[in-house]
């Protein structure tokens, strides 16, 4: 599989850490290509650095690790390209100013405007549970996956797999609502917690 | 505080069994007195069972212990008796048949649903994440409170760190939509996780 991460942030540092764990090479796209080129070398692996303006080229699989709305931009943008590709978004739709609310309308989810930006693509929602930090460092957690075409479902689980996390499929892309709207609460309670930022969300016991 | 558990099914017993480690008495009311009677008989500690016909009588605290959404009829049938009381609910909306959607309408969640019926009750949603068997058995686990009154919300957190649990305030009652909505993932992935029906939904790390 050839993996493009779309975005230099930490998120994308994060998740391209447990691909590269995992064995499979990465590419790296921002707008700032400097910035991608920058992340590729730091990370340890088979990893390159990308001028987003490439697009999805012949990669496989797109994880969008940008901030919601630019992900459903980038795939409304990228719709033909993305055509049969597995898109996997990450976002949290969170009013970061209050961290009380999410910032979609009712009834629908980040993934679900992803997906209805690229009809074509097989939009998975992943890893928008987990920080940034703890994939870093490889905290073993659980990774949601929410999405309609099962073998892409699968695809994601086995990379997660691959990285040493663990994968739980939850079933259809609605329900990337209810990831994120428990990460939210996830995100609200860091400092009841002690979380630090550092905490996961899980199924214990 | 005086509390009335509304239900004598696995709930009742497992929040029951939880107050009563915590030191605090408990009433069980049920449309079958003889069940209610015969859960506060089995369970350890100060437990009386009532008919449920006997109302809120002089309860601080009203458990609603029954499936949404007889909850939600409790709540109406009872809404002059239970102003200014603080009321649990802890209903799962869930569809039974399929474990793949809730059955509340979009845009709110059991628990408003409640206290639309009782316009005076001080509602608060808590204990829908903990399975009845992790209750009884005294699993540490975290107990997800969402409600409008903060005096509520921490009343219910003391109940929680009382029988040995970790309560975790989310906020406002609106977030018992994210609540209700984990919990159905939360359920819906048992066989999957190998939960057994006795895994927790928390916050680790």
């Amino acid at each position: 599989m050839d993996i493009l991460i779309v975005g230099a942030g930490s998120m994308a540092r994060g998740i391209g850490t447990r691909l590269l764990a995992g064995g499979h090479p990465v590419h790296i796209a921002d707008r700032d290509p400097q910035k991608a080129k920058g992340l590729a070398a730091e990370l340890d692996g088979d990893a390159t650095g990308h001028d987003i303006a490439e697009g999805p080229e012949d990669s496989d699989v797109v994880v969008l690790a940008v901030p919601y709305p630019a992900n459903v931009e980038i795939a409304r943008n990228w719709a033909a390209q993305l055509a049969g590709k597995l898109v996997v978004d990450i976002s949290n739709p969170v009013d970061f100013a209050t961290f009380d609310d999410l910032t979609t309308p009712e009834g629908t989810s980040a993934a679900e405007q992803v997906a209805q930006a690229a009809p074509g693509a097989k939009v998975v929602k992943a890893f928008n549970t987990t920080f940034a930090g703890n994939l870093v460092n490889g905290t073993p957690m659980d990774v949601l996956i929410a999405g309609d075409d099962d073998l892409s479902r699968e695809a994601v689980a086995k990379l997660a797999v691959d990285g040493g996390l663990r994968p739980v499929s939850v079933g259809g892309l609605k329900h990337a609502r209810q990831l994120e709207g428990f990460q939210l609460l996830h995100m609200k309670v860091q400092d009841q917690i002690g979380g630090g930022w550092a905490s996961t969300v899980g199924f214990g016991g």
